[in-house]
């Protein structure tokens, strides 16, 4: 059936009807159910009797949009790197975020926000749904290369809905807090993508093992998407807490860790490295555990040397696993993670949930003043104490390795359907499968298309 | 007369020349024009008895950052795609925005902000001044690659002047809406430079045809400033706004405007590729149209819906006309336009005209509340209907196209002054002739320059 | 000794281990010394009784991002035009940029915030970490490609301090002013630099000559670098002067400024270009100088003139310095500036710290009102007078020269210490000595390491 006339339709069609469907759809539910909250209705917020200064506008933009460009510019850049997938790298980024963008609207507005039959948007919903965005994209870098962009819009349609739910429990139902997301989004995001790419093995990789690897130039564009990433994390991490000493805060703290995370990520890799070489791939990516691993604790008095040594574990940590264990995954496990997500995000995330867990568990009064209220509100009204936030912190991280890993397995499912476009085993990691590329030398750019090779995953 | 020595002494000069006559005449203007305003100048602030934090600054400056990279980053890098025009693009676009931006603080500052005999400036006369650098910029796009910088800076002089004139008949005389400048900035800016092009109609540039594409890499500089326009236009089109709701709700329009035209570009991008395959030149710019379909109508109680509906429509056309429109342009109106800001900014910008027509027709005093002073102050203090509004808001589209048309026309016979140095046929989106480029490989890089062929234009 | 396996081991080894050193150095300072201030503690912060609105983060974090965004993106990818040492210029900035501002929070911590026995860190420690880290960076680029990464952290140990106490002896002592560090970072950095590649001066760098020019696409990158440096140079001059009108007018004063730098270095480089080319290196360096010449004088009544007036100075110089003087600074003076940091950071440094004297010396009470408190603090309060303090700003300059000088004299003697691994003369600007870098074709790549040419230089 592979290479047949009516495939080639199928490949055409599945992904602009998927975009119609679903643009179709979030549309009339935007109709039917999303509203300006009373800081961006006109009516709303002229009735009642603000400054302007006080709309929430100018307290979340500018983190908004710090946020914004680490999931456009920072995912999509970073996973730039491989040589001949640059356009579907960003590209579909863009897609998969801009869709992301919108559904997610509606899934947290229905579980968070959803009063009088409405949802309220503003610039709160935004970054909660670029934050989303984050989760899918982590994801999208498990199994970067060696899937379609329909089938990547179905993993958006499902894995946000997860994320939703699993965020309505952590953070509503439980009361665990996860500001920066440790657990909701780099724990989420990092063993959903991981549960799908072991469900989606193919044992045959290596037949486009000459795309896997990055050229020099492609290495440059990945240092883009990790700078910007580095330097907005502490904006990702701040954006939504409470206001004032919060983001502040928070902002702070991860500024640290990640300064720390850096210097361990030199450190290792050229310890580690051929004739003590360093490694682009851990620059790119160790570098960064610093803001994943204080997610949970960077709005909480974690202290500015908790935050360096938060870092440098997670650089460490992220490093190692880069040199050591992303062999194992795929050799032991069956798990071929493109982009090291485990190492980046999966790690470092449950490390990040863990420090979460220590730092609620010393949280005192004398530590937090009458600022308590605002990081820990339940033990400020008693509800519980520091250990019961600690516990209640270590159940949600085990809520969403659940989620995450029983949700990516019926996900890996969907996407499994042979009715979808899915690259073949030798076409993984090439962009002309799915773009028109320019070409290069008169003898490139049409190689592997022509080639009629059976496909054996069939 | 092409290719003598006086010929290229001429080219040596006209640049330099120009910069240095602008440079001088500006400066003069400035010294005895131009004046710190009330939130600059240190006496006069400290006179008032504000406090710190109600200086616009605070309110404004995080937006005009924004609006500032997408014009130099933006705007230079998008134009950045061809193989051997990058230097010029980013290069070119940076010289002639920091003129403009010089220019433009004058002219505005004539017709918007002229006090006592004094140009008062400060954050909000930076944000005009960077809306006129990007009309300019949208100009240059239809004409890019097919002009000199000397024709270039030409063009700026003449075109920064028009844009002032239009937008006063715009917003001072008619009282019409456009905060993001659907009609100001886009529609002006794209029929500038197409009628321009028409002007300049070079009949044999398929000379140049080789140069002409992209390559790998080109695509991905201008994917980066794709995604920097994408991400900072909703700062773009409420930089301007009434503060408090009015930013807050035009920056989440602009948002889910843009979400809608992604899906819908990639939607249509596939539909009419070859083998469905998705064309880099539609994602790089049809996926933007929603922040131009939005930037009349964005401030405005446009409803999250119709967000979503307009960005829908606008990436359908602008990918539409970039398959279909494009070719005919050339062929039959003898327009050719490199950019596609036709299809970018021309039909979208009249799009978000007409919705502004519409919207602002629709307006209700049960709708807007008392925030309807803020958006529509000529309705709220009764002084015209809804309708009546409307109908001002479509007499100014119509002011623009003649404005634009006109001017254009103008211009192009300025620019085709035989004395101007323009490249010729055969090395129209080359770098080379107003750069020096670095040898990549022993046998290129000097190439076209050498060969004495005789210009046929002359 | 050059080649031996010993050496191979001492160049494994020093860079990890210096890491680990330093980052365990600061984690022990941190963990003693460095606190939450009363904006980032929640129990000191609520303690208080103020609105979230006015913690500090409000007015000063969008200024900080957009600093931090300089350092990492902007002089990580200004200097990464050679076209193969990309990965060092972007990778050893992230890790020298990292390493001073933990480093730098300490150091600058002692010196201008240590109460109580405690180094207190927020927002405005954050931006002047941040700014050290330019410093050090001006330097790096005087010495580009001609250290290894562990000479490069011991240069960034000794400069944070030396920065840090002259910042303290002109801030502190003199009552300099100096928002924007014409002095303290720019003629600091540039003279540390240039007077350590003179104590490091090469004869036989010519052997390197292949590697040292730039291709194509690296030169685009480079523009990356300069458009973000050119477009935050607004935040990073105002980002810690007084709230109010005086980041306002420093924005104001440097957006001009560097409009007009922009100008005359098209101008100049056309003018000083053979055929009248444009030359990148001018229009990636040069066109910023702008930025630097108002480093002092811009938060002052400057005037919007004088900052034209003032950028058109610093850009025609730094050309001219480029073209004419870079030469001559290597034949004569033996020192070999990579990226000509002389023409960028030196000289118009030295411009702005006289354009402060300058502008100090013409400082009247009618000028600035009552916000001459905010300016020139001792001069309102009667303390001197306005010729007195263009006394001090002028000796604050020879303080500054004579630190940089003396302090890089004995930087450069550490720095050759021969147990320091370095690259040979014939590796210098050469990524693959500390990196593992793609191969691109199968013969390249691999050339210069494994030519076991005897080391000239032990």
């Amino acid at each position: 059936m592979a290479g047949s006339p009516r495939r080639a339709v199928d490949r055409r069609l599945q992904l602009p009807l998927l975009c119609l469907l679903f643009q179709g759809a979030t549309a009339i539910l935007f109709a039917v159910f999303v509203r300006y909250n009373h800081e961006t209705d006109t009516a709303l917020w002229h009735w009642g009797n603000h400054s302007n200064g006080d709309n929430e506008f100018y307290f979340r933009y500018p983190s908004f949009q710090d946020v914004h460009v680490m999931v456009f510019v920072g995912f999509g850049f970073l996973m730039a790197f491989l040589q001949r997938y640059g356009f579907s790298s960003v590209g579909f980024t863009f897609l998969l975020a801009a869709f992301t963008l919108q559904w997610s609207t509606l899934v947290q507005g229905f579980l968070h926000s959803f009063h009088g039959g409405y949802i309220h948007v503003g610039v709160k919903s935004m970054i909660n749904a670029d934050f989303c965005a984050g989760a899918v994209l982590i994801s999208f870098g498990a199994i970067l290369g060696k899937t379609g962009p329909a089938q990547l819009l179905l993993m958006a349609l499902l894995e946000v809905i997860l994320f939703g739910i699993n965020e309505f429990v952590l953070l509503s139902l439980l009361g665990v807090r996860d500001a920066g997301g440790s657990m909701t989004i780099h724990t989420f995001g990092a063993y959903f993508g991981l549960v799908l790419s072991r469900v989606l093995y193919r044992p045959r990789l290596e037949k486009s093992k000459q795309h896997q690897g990055s050229v020099y130039h492609s290495d440059l564009f990945a240092m883009i998407g990790t700078i910007f990433l580095w330097l907005f994390w502490p904006s990702f991490n701040s954006a939504p807490t409470t206001l004032g000493d919060g983001q502040h805060r928070t902002a702070l703290n991860t500024y640290y860790s990640l300064t720390a995370s850096t210097l361990s990520t030199f450190a290792l890799s050229a310890l580690v490295g051929g004739d003590g070489r360093l490694d682009m791939v851990h620059i790119q990516n160790a570098a960064l555990a610093g803001g994943v691993v204080v997610g949970t604790s960077g709005e909480m008095m974690l202290t500015p040397f908790g935050a360096l040594a938060a870092g440098f574990l997670a650089g460490t940590v992220s490093t190692l696993g880069y040199k050591f264990f992303t062999p194992i995954l795929e050799s032991k496990f069956k798990i071929q993670d493109t982009c090291g997500v485990h190492n980046l995000h999966g790690m470092p995330g449950i490390l990040g949930a863990l420090l979460g867990v220590l730092v609620a568990g010393l949280a005192t009064h004398e530590a937090y003043g009458d600022g308590l209220e605002s990081v820990f509100p339940l033990i400020a009204e008693g509800q519980r104490s520091a250990r019961s936030q600690a516990v209640h912190q270590l159940f949600g991280l085990f809520v969403t390795l659940t989620f995450a890993s029983v949700g990516a397995g019926l996900g890996g499912l969907l996407l499994k359907m042979p009715i979808l476009d899915s690259p073949r085993d030798s076409q993984c990691f090439e962009d002309q499968i799915y773009w028109e590329v320019p070409r290069e030398h008169e003898d490139e750019a049409q190689g592997p298309l022509r080639t009629e090779e059976p496909d054996t995953r069939a």
